[in-house]
């Protein structure tokens, strides 16, 4: 077949499939322990799978609906006709690998609580291993979809002229992500509402009201808020962590179509094969890293993390320079540059998870201070969060802009006017953020996971000793999860970047498609097959003074605010009928409180699901429709305004919501370890308020940008053909 | 001389002047009361003085600083010869209009008072026309020193070809309005902090610790919070808007020289004249608007507020009718259409005014949801009040877009690509938008002097009767307040999309005076003197796949946000220092609470003071360098990205913070109505946490936002010969 180097992409997604197998088995053979454990966790495991279960349907419908629209536009040669399969199967794979990695989280918590009773090393064991799985079964999904449709496609695309054929081949699978992207969407709000409506519902009737401790099995909410936990942080991460892969790979592979189209197929076939192998590549070495995450029996809680950072550091720096031995290996004109761009995606990565750990731990400035400033009540602190908040956005935008710089000239020879290639760096450089994601998102889906270890060990009442440990898995977890927004928030910006250059790579062959071969420009008429970026750019007046351009660009910013402002006012909503129903309990069943009757658990987490289910149709619906519409008002110009509005205004909102509900929450906790007056003093009381406002800024809204910003490029680059025809103005 | 038109421009100015002088003598004749209030109108006038003094004491030296640095740049042909002078004047009036209407606004309180002693009515119109000084010596002098400027540039340019010169004079004018930037700047952000700080710390302490009422004259801060709304909400609003006004007229004079250059000199003077007709003929109006402001004597609030509402839609409604006739006996092309973009901005205003009142008024649904959040506790007025505040960006948005599109395609004839006359379209719907703000700057001035004036009532023990109608006159003035913000944020966003585009005028003049006198582009070469915006864009690369453009939005995003938390938390760190003062003196001043000593009123003010000179240097300091390094960096594309970003990102940040501070405000005053418990409530408690978290909000961040939106252009604007020399990349 036509390369090699390509069955290295299914060896590594099987690989990571078997590897996903043998972690989940050796999880399944740990004892859930006592009756009591087994029960609670099977409460959890219930309330998930149901909203998993609810939340397939709602979104099943709507692919039913989009699957209709994408063949219709097949019909009519809008789009091409296998657009609506390769949406399907990513949507599909998507799910498969949530509910994989939900499962096993729910399998899981028990059996580390239980684990936790003999050692801390045990306990963590078992907590990473099922977030390996989760790790594994995303990567080892995407790439084995990824490399199905590129065979499938390869075979049954009949084009004479191989380098177009190939720019055909990249831009359909392109449409994939779509599907990936519309399940994340649905995922990460619905997620992110169900989680934060639980954990804001039982913290305001449990711990300001009644008295009691969070996980406090005498609180009807708590199991609602550790179903959350999974079915926010664990399936709604791995969606959006699933997509922002797959679409950085399959972007990539697009910008390499074009940028090594006048190259020859051999070259540009390389061109394309890079980012993949790339990601084959970290997904072979995260399973190395996975198993080098290990400790002594008697291990710290500093042991433990040293354990963490040693997997993903040993991961890391294996990735730089396996991918330079697999450029050099797979022969792609000016290898050292596309390296180099490479390392400056791993670098922008890891630079910006520093900034996150910076400005959210309790162990710098910027979180002390704003626990500091609860010292003279709520008002002061809320304050504090959000300016330390908005301050907390310069570092990862001057990273992210220096980052993207130098991997576009890496890429394009030190050249700003070799865009292609540029652009093709930047996007090589999201996948090398990416590329370890297996480990990566082990680390992350583990802090779900150890959260739950420990609400199951305070429900079932187990020692001080066991719960201890729990809380050292926890917290290391909160560590991690910092880190991990900062990651997927980052790799977002960079895949929204390329996801934007392969927007145009989609303009053209819907150009073609309709029959459009040639471009009129003022230096005279460029075939639209070979036409270069800028020249879409000067023909469609892609430029700041093309009032389109500018409005699309207030409407993005707009619509990243909108959509914030929706998730969180449906946090609110969902979470008051969380209060009502946990004081309607409180009230009505007699002895509750006193622990002598069983609350209802299973009526709230009824009510988070049927509250994230009905609150999450506007923000998605609106996501879709917008970039539509606009296409359809304000054509390419518009689209592309909107798209940027979006992400220059989503990526810095995304981060000022995520780390001041970070530092929100540290700052909590850096006031219950004992400073400033600790538990239950004045500057707790206030702290705590801080907490909850910061819960749906770094769990609902900040995290929903993430999607925004991809979501709306992946509609764009499927409408693509539609705004081509019918544009209005 | 060259047209009497232009004579209409001083003309109006001076009438301006004259009446604002005679409504200042109107004032004088009134008494200020009974001997404690004109001692506390007294400290008020003091303290209000002296910050004033200070702060202009602090822009004086960077005001020598950056005449300084002009002078270099004339020296070396980096500007032209007359920019440090425009610069100096344009700073000048901007502070002379300051200093008259706060000057005005402090003597106008203690006599707001006094004469609502004797009716409701009086009350009204003392507040009022002392409000009408502001409004009306802001547009004489900027009218004035527009009319000074052009006859001056006029008479001493000396350049063959007329239409040229007319580009010359009109770049050159633009500059006058970095001075005004600079001292909007100072007045905006140093105001900010003064007021808030001291209005947060008075709460804090007075409010929630001792459970004093508002205006207590035993809280030593009350003084200082009585100051800040003279600072902050008259000198503050007073330069911001002067700036706009200014900005507005400029810019599109600017635009009009370039739109108009091929149709001669005499048709291109008219363009150039248009927007200085329309704004002399709405000062006009203004005036005949303020006359009409007044009411009987037993007027009921709802009276009162149709009363201020007729004398607005009165001058309204005349400037719609005269910019017509205006333009019809001018006799430029295309009346028609550009009347219809003139009224584009108009209703664009009044749609943005309506929209604040919908989302900040208790009177609909938003504020009155925040209000019943908060019987859940301070966490959730919070979480509501924020996302309320992100949602009501969509009106505003649209209606901007819609606004800028019609005004863009009426003045263009419906041509998408004739853009120089399509952005004169948006200059001159600023312009429209701005053009009575004679009378609107009067209704917003009037708001914090009806504030001091209850202020005065409750210090000086005066009856509940009194009382009752001063909060009758404050009431009002938040209502006006909100659509005033509104107002200034809107005229905001146009100045700063006419600016943008003018900044592509001050680098073409810039090339031009370095010898760069064509553009090779890809159809062929154009002369620098001719060529068309569109051409610029091409030769610079001002495109969506420029990764200079792309870097730029990212970080003019990231600068708005950063420019919130810079303020937000100079706020929260000057309010501390108060808190700490205020407790102080509760501590050591025996007797203090008990009413039998009297407080250190001026240690408070002092404190505001120091706080404010100190906190505003950063974030001034960001706002200024920014698009400097950028142009060094990043050249023409960079600045462009940053100034679309930063105007994008800013425009919905500030609506966002405005309307959630505003809402935040009326949900406390609508429980405090009786609803939901009343004073003293929980809920109202909560609300009072959420107030006070608003109060930096819609006073000190928000605000500021319109200011690092048109100052980023204005400095853009100067620096322009810099970027041409000199840029990096």
């Amino acid at each position: 077949m036509f390369n090699y180097f390509f069955w290295v992409i299914p060896f590594a997604s099987i690989l990571a499939l078997i590897f996903a197998y043998v972690f989940f088995k050796q999880i399944m053979r740990e004892s859930e322990g006592n009756e009591r454990m087994v029960k609670i966790a099977g409460h959890v495991r219930k309330g998930a799978m149901a909203y998993l279960k609810q939340q397939y349907k709602v979104v099943g419908l709507v692919f039913i609906g989009l699957t209709i629209l994408f063949t219709i536009m097949a019909i009519f040669k809008v789009q091409n006709g296998w657009v609506p399969f390769a949406f399907l199967t990513g949507g599909f794979f998507s799910g498969l690998a949530g509910f994989f990695g939900m499962k096993t989280a729910t399998y899981a918590s028990a059996r580390t609580t239980n684990a936790a009773r003999k050692s801390l090393n045990n306990g963590l064991r078992v907590a990473f291993r099922s977030g390996a799985v989760m790790g594994l079964v995303v990567v080892g999904l995407a790439l084995l979809d990824i490399s199905i449709w590129f065979l499938v496609l390869h075979f049954f695309i009949k084009e004479a002229d191989i380098t177009h054929k190939m720019v055909i081949i990249t831009t359909t699978m392109l449409t994939f992500g779509m599907g990936a992207s519309t399940q994340a969407l649905f995922a990460r709000v619905g997620g992110g509402i169900f989680t934060k409506a639980a954990d804001v519902g039982a913290d305001l009737v449990g711990k300001v009201e009644a008295g009691i401790p969070e996980d406090d099995p005498r609180n009807p909410a708590t199991i609602a808020d550790n179903v959350g936990d999974n079915v926010g942080d664990v399936a709604g991460m791995g969606a959006d962590l699933y997509e922002s892969y797959a679409g950085s790979i399959l972007a990539t592979a697009a910008l390499g179509a074009a940028a090594f189209l006048s190259q020859g197929a051999a070259i540009q076939l390389k061109g394309v094969l890079a980012p993949m192998l790339i990601a084959a590549t970290g997904t072979i070495l995260s399973i190395i890293g996975i198993f080098a995450v290990r400790t002594k029996e008697d291990a710290t809680q500093k042991e433990l993390l040293r354990a963490l950072g040693r997997g993903i550091n040993l991961s890391s720096i294996l990735i730089v320079i396996f991918s330079l031995g697999a450029l050099l290996w797979l022969g792609l004109p000016n290898p050292w540059g596309i390296w180099l761009s490479i390392v400056s995606g791993l670098v922008t990565g890891i630079i910006i998870g520093k900034s996150t750990e910076y400005y959210t731990s309790e162990a710098y400035k910027p979180t002390r201070s704003i626990a500091e400033s609860a010292k003279t009540g709520p008002a002061t602190v809320i304050i504090s969060g959000l300016g330390t908040g908005m301050l907390s956005t310069a570092i990862p935008v001057l990273t992210i802009v220096l980052g993207t710089i130098l991997a576009f000239m890496f890429a394009a020879g030190w050249d700003l006017q070799n865009i292609s290639m540029g652009l093709y760096g930047i996007g090589i450089a999201a996948v090398g953020m990416l590329s370890t994601l297996g480990i990566t998102l082990a680390t992350d889906a583990y802090g779900p996971i150890a959260d739950n270890a420990g609400g199951n060990a305070e429900m079932s009442g187990l020692g001080e000793e066991v719960r201890r440990r729990t809380d050292a898995l926890d917290s290391l977890g909160n560590t991690t999860a910092a880190t991990g927004k900062g990651f997927a928030i980052g790799s977002a910006a960079l895949t929204g970047l390329a996801l934007l250059a392969s927007y145009i790579e989609e303009i053209k062959v819907g150009l073609i498609r309709i029959g459009h071969t040639t471009l009129q420009l003022a230096g005279g008429s460029v075939p639209t097959s070979h036409a270069t970026l800028n020249n879409f750019m000067e023909y469609y007046h892609v430029n700041l003074m093309n009032p389109k351009v500018l409005m699309g660009m207030f409407i993005g910013s707009m619509m990243a605010f909108m959509f914030c402002g929706l998730t969180m006012t449906a946090v609110g909503r969902a979470a008051s009928k969380m209060v009502d129903e946990v004081r309607r309990q409180f009230r009505e069943i007699k002895g509750i409180l006193e622990g002598k009757a069983d609350p209802d658990y299973a009526s709230c987490v009824e009510i988070s699901t049927r509250g994230a289910q009905h609150e999450m149709m506007l923000p998605s619906f609106l996501a879709i429709i917008a970039p539509i519409v606009m296409g359809l008002l304000f054509g390419v110009a518009g689209v592309m305004g909107l798209l940027v509005g979006a992400l220059s205004t989503g990526f810095v909102l995304a981060i000022f919501m995520a780390n001041s509900g970070g530092a929100w929450d540290n700052a909590k906790k850096y006031i219950e370890s004992g400073v400033l007056g600790g538990k239950g003093s004045t500057a707790h009381k206030a702290a705590v308020i801080g907490d909850t406002v910061g819960d749906p800024f770094k769990d609902t809204a900040g995290p929903s940008l993430n999607i925004l910003i991809k979501l709306m490029s992946m509609v764009s680059i499927v409408m693509a053909g539609l705004t081509v025809l019918y544009s209005l103005l």
